[in-house]
């Protein structure tokens, strides 16, 4: 019979949101009146924009005629879609060639994975998204490094304490951790992948929720990038795609392994091979949010999660515990000290009838922590709110809350 | 610096349909004025049905509500849409826990090689479509088995005569050659299959074009298939999904792994890493194309497709060559004997200035074979029998035509 993979014994359990949803299901069957607020995943709640749903009824149109149908479009994505997205998010110091055009980061960040192979060995942030450390075990692997980002280092990894591997995946705005990497450290971390020959593979999936001017939006904004990074991105949050799925990663021309060979050449095979372009219904409807009026009402979006994340910021920053995030990004990522994740997970669903994640689940240094995701509508952040501040459990309250 | 994953080594250049494009651009740069029929790629031609496009709009206008607006749906697809395909596709012999939808057949091919790994042994029918090769090499492999499927054994491969694989790969009908496995061939190759513990991977991508009630749509008609085979299948052919993706696996619960682990829960947790769900609008689309209206205009799409096949399939007999496929398949896989596939397409485009698929780039036995396909418009068509009527190569008329 036919050996198991082995790669999938690595394996953990897939734990977080299953478990997550399991403790919620347990709390409705014995409390089935109590209703509970959600703010636990990264799940966008506000419609399309009234561009990119114009579009799509357009499309959905054309696509019925003789004249407005086609068919396969290239793997790597419409070339006016990766035009404007080299236009709009990288000032067009990125060349159209460089851009693929997906059906989303998460599936992209799978894809790099088959890109490097078994052999690559990679770093990740802890706490980090699961799916780096999951599609590397599939995949096959060396072993993970994983590198603490806690308050002490500011989230971000020291590059005098990197080990030596080929993949650094960083994910700025932080997921879970909503802390955003500042141009220095994203300097020096350049500098040690062009020192030790390294890669990075930067999630910039919720950029477009960085407010501070001064914080850089993407890795390119850095000299020397374009020779050591790939840069993964997605239409999911800030243009409400995650349903109807669209994400994009650059492959810098000049990116080379080892013996010269081209980066961008064996990313172009693997994607001719293993996909077959996003919905071309999905790429018009990217093409309208980067229209003039498209991005007027993206921006009024990110202003709306924005806006929700400082009024959770607000009610939690009350309660005295000391919180990360929020500012330039849609999580909030709360110290609760020494206290367990999944047991602060269980006082605020039992008492505060609030569903966060805990933050262990993201990495043995999320331990202490919960996050708070910002994507609500604002009638639940509303809810949320008004149960913190009535519902706070008693064996979370600080005796000496930390000054605002 | 990083090492180049060794696997793309072993690939060989994807060489095909780049190299159709290659000849076809320097004829036209040579001959700007000749207007050239496409007969070679399987891209769809006509529109989304009605009922498609207009479910599409719905939707598309829903996803810009409040009301109507939802982010992720989950990443084995609406349970809706698996209901109503095992219900259409599978008269419910199949549980919609078992249908895993996906952006498309090739996606999933793909996703296969990555469950199975590396150590994994394959064998695929030569000619093949390139996908399962490619993908297996990029995954890492095992000598690959090519099992010849000719006129000779009617372009199946004979059970007695497959070496010990794990996984043998089956594209029925076929594509390049049009052939379609009657129930007796495919239930020597489950019985095959049961014999060896080995697992088929049947890629049902064309079965909606069967016209003969005898012949068998998926392996499941084939009793205790479920033990040892996957069927994948795809949208893009019989609904026009080609742009828009659309397509789904059936991962039978029973399926096991030597150590009676669950292929079907290995399958799951590779999803939910490598794949968030396929497009909610495209999931919408395909309910639709399900629903009475829906299969009935499908339907009229598939007759029309077939027309043209037999429309090809008399002006090509008349030139006395043999014809395989045509019949319950959309593509004709004619044998021109000792005369080699590149040339042909040479002549033939040079000649009579129309534009096929070499057979020779499927495997070492589509040599002499050149593929026509039958997804063009009417107009298209029309235009190439003309051209076959009028402009044939001298070269290729035969002293003793055939009978008809």
């Amino acid at each position: 019979m036919v050996k198991r993979n082995p790669n999938f014994k690595s394996l953990s359990e897939n734990y977080l949101f299953p478990e997550v949803a399991r403790r919620v299901k347990a709390f409705k069957h014995q409390n089935p009146h109590v209703e509970l607020i959600s703010l636990s995943i990264g799940d966008t709640s506000q419609p399309l924009s009234a561009t990119i749903s114009k579009m799509l009824k357009k499309k959905s149109e054309e696509l019925g005629t003789h004249a407005g149908y086609h068919g396969y479009g290239p793997e790597q994505g419409a070339l006016s879609l990766r035009k404007k997205i080299a236009h709009v998010f990288y000032s067009d110091t990125i060349s159209p060639e460089e851009i693929f055009i997906s059906d989303g980061a998460k599936c992209d960040i799978g894809r790099l994975q088959l890109l490097f192979g078994a052999q690559a060995s990679i770093a990740v942030q802890d706490p980090t998204y699961p799916v780096y450390v999951d599609s590397k075990l599939i995949v096959g692997c060396h072993p993970i490094a994983y590198l603490p980002c806690t308050p002490q280092n500011n989230f971000f990894p020291d590059p005098k304490l990197l080990p030596a591997v080929d993949l650094l995946y960083l994910c700025s705005p932080n997921n879970p951790t909503g802390s955003t990497a500042t141009k220095e450290q994203l300097k020096s971390i350049v500098s040690w992948a062009k020192k030790n020959g390294a890669l990075i593979v930067y999630d910039a999936a919720y950029a477009a929720f960085i407010q501070d001017p001064d914080l850089p939006k993407s890795i390119y904004e850095i000299a020397g990038a374009k020779e050591v990074a790939i840069e993964v991105s997605s239409f999911s949050k800030f243009a409400g795609f995650t349903g109807i799925r669209l994400g994009w990663t650059v492959i810098p021309k000049g990116l080379r392994f080892e013996q010269y060979e081209s980066v961008h050449q064996d990313y172009t095979r693997l994607i001719t091979t293993f996909f077959n372009g996003a919905s071309i219904l999905s790429q018009a409807g990217a093409e309208a949010a980067l229209s003039e009026n498209g991005l007027e009402e993206i921006q009024r979006t990110i202003n709306f999660y924005m806006e929700n994340a400082s009024l959770i910021r607000h009610a939690l920053q009350i309660k005295g515990y000391k919180i990360y995030g929020g500012m330039n990004a849609p999580y909030l990522w709360v110290d609760f000290g020494e206290k367990k994740s999944w047991e602060l997970f269980q006082h605020l669903m039992e008492e505060t009838h609030l569903i966060t994640t805990p933050g262990s689940g993201f990495g043995l240094c999320g331990e202490g922590f919960l996050r708070f995701s910002a994507f609500g509508t604002r009638q639940n952040i509303q809810k949320a709110i008004k149960h913190i501040e009535t519902k706070w459990p008693r064996s979370l309250e600080l005796m000496s809350p930390l000054p605002i």
